[in-house]
């Protein structure tokens, strides 16, 4: 691993550089490399952030500030990929010509010519921050959105065990260089569309308590998003509704898929292990978060998933 | 006003103080009112908190390491409180012999013998946590607990525009001497009674929408909350949601009295004003949030009330 000082010097030393994100970009990919292109350009150089496929409506204010250069590129660096996989369409174009990595992921899998990960960084736009902080670059209002839009969401408006000391002061320093932070928490946090409201509402009028009500389960299927009219962005964070319960330990969500079978996600409180539960069925996970994929009809998946909880909170 | 070294030495001269909360208490008013107590039992005093009513189970860890002391007060102070009146069945006992206020609300009403009152303050726990810096007593784990949550509570979780820079800071600190920010999250913000999520769901399943879908409407009658078994705590916070429906600019949630008539909360995006459309029927409020009370059947009520906000998008 280089030292923030060799990045520093890297990215001085180049002109006309290329910020990769990963696909089905989040606030943390596309703020760590809006923030790194406009603090490069405001040192007088070419940058772009290049994304895999469009910049969804929600994080389009990220771009504010951004020159769009059409140029060559001299140096490629990655902001908050763990796995040259998650370039998705641009692997191809970019595997093996990757000068830097710059990541927050403990399982960061090294593609890059040099890597500069710390997995103590809540958000990898912490660690853009202090990149530019030691480019010595001033935090703009631009600048501070897209570090603050990488802070919040990595950290579940910090919410999550990752928001540390440094998530808040570097939130501080944002909100006085002028991020918009009561705003852009409001549409991250906020705001759901109509078909989310209905989408929510349908599942958990169907939810089903079980195991003495220490355990819940909802079910997704085709017929209810097609009812509802919700896409793939409504369905984001609904895994966690299950466990959000007063007195639910183990929440599941039973998704099923376009092609065949179904997606389970299982959140717990941390008593119970989520990826002992997925690991019955080849999946994987942390204690608090696992998913697996059951083949099998609608019942004999819910019927599955439920044994298996059960045996994990009798075992344990 | 007196300043915060008057407040330093008001409580240094003192050594049996009860420290009084407003009624309903939230996690400001008792995050305020046991960091304050704990610092003061370091400091070798006689020192209580008083509540109007019992302490619920939420937030019964802010009592934790407090010792339970009986004793005549020779102090009194008040935290949080804005107004003699919401000290509830506290008020008659305390009138006239209150010493000290310290509140963070622009609308200070003044009844104690001295206040310190900061309206820039987020929250009241912030203005405690100066108070506590000041008396030079060590954040442990209980008091950091009880500062962390006033701030996140009082700020929406970091998400309103009162969380200011000292909000941020102040939780930084407050999670280095221990705080469990994220236990303490996820018990304020995502845990929902059973009774909660189906009040939510049965609610949102009859939202109206009108004025071109920029309002929306919710229902909560007595018939309602009888069916899903939900109480007055089960509907705190649900008045924000028919705002969070993406393009919506006014919502609106009607709720039935016990006594007769109806609860109306208008939340606004900032756009129109909540006062101006509550003023209509003798409420009040602010640009983003407001109330009143409509006496008539649910039909006349509903019909009013979306009249009125039809008037104020129009006009604006």
């Amino acid at each position: 691993m280089i030292t923030i000082n060799e990045v520093k010097a890297r990215l001085l030393q180049n002109d006309n550089i290329y910020i990769l994100t990963h696909q089905h970009p989040d606030g943390d990919t596309l703020g760590s490399g809006f923030a790194l292109c406009k603090a490069l350009q405001k040192l007088g150089k070419k940058a772009k952030v290049i994304i895999d496929g469009d910049l969804t409506d929600k994080y389009k204010y990220l771009a504010n500030g951004i020159i769009e250069q059409d140029f060559e590129s001299n140096y490629v660096v990655s902001v908050d990929v763990a796995d040259i996989k998650l370039l998705g369409e641009n692997k191809d174009i970019f595997e093996g010509i990757i000068d830097m990595a710059i990541d927050h992921h403990i399982s960061h899998k090294q593609f890059a010519k040099e890597y500069f990960v710390d997995s103590n960084a809540g958000a990898n736009a912490q660690i853009i921050y202090r990149i530019i902080d030691k480019l010595g670059v001033e935090f703009d209002s631009d600048i501070a959105n897209s570090i603050f839009t990488g802070i919040c969401t990595d950290t579940g408006c910090f919410k999550y065990p990752n928001a540390s000391p440094e998530s808040f002061r570097i939130a501080a320093k944002m909100i006085e260089s002028g991020a918009d932070s009561a705003s852009i928490s409001r549409e991250m946090f906020d705001t759901k569309s109509r078909q989310r409201v209905a989408l929510e509402c349908e599942t958990l009028m169907n939810i089903e308590y079980f195991c003495n009500d220490k355990a819940s389960m909802i079910t997704i299927t085709q017929e209810l998003l097609n009812k509802t009219g919700a896409n793939d962005d409504d369905i984001e964070g609904l895994s966690a509704l299950p466990r959000q319960i007063t007195g639910v330990k183990v929440g599941v969500m039973v998704r099923e898929r376009k092609t065949s079978g179904y997606k389970v996600s299982v959140r717990t409180t941390g008593e119970y292990s989520a990826s002992n539960i997925c690991a019955m069925f080849d999946g994987g996970g942390h204690k608090a978060a696992g998913g697996c994929v059951i083949e099998g009809t609608l019942e004999e998946t819910q019927k599955l998933i439920k044994k298996a909880v059960e045996d994990e909170i009798l075992n344990n």
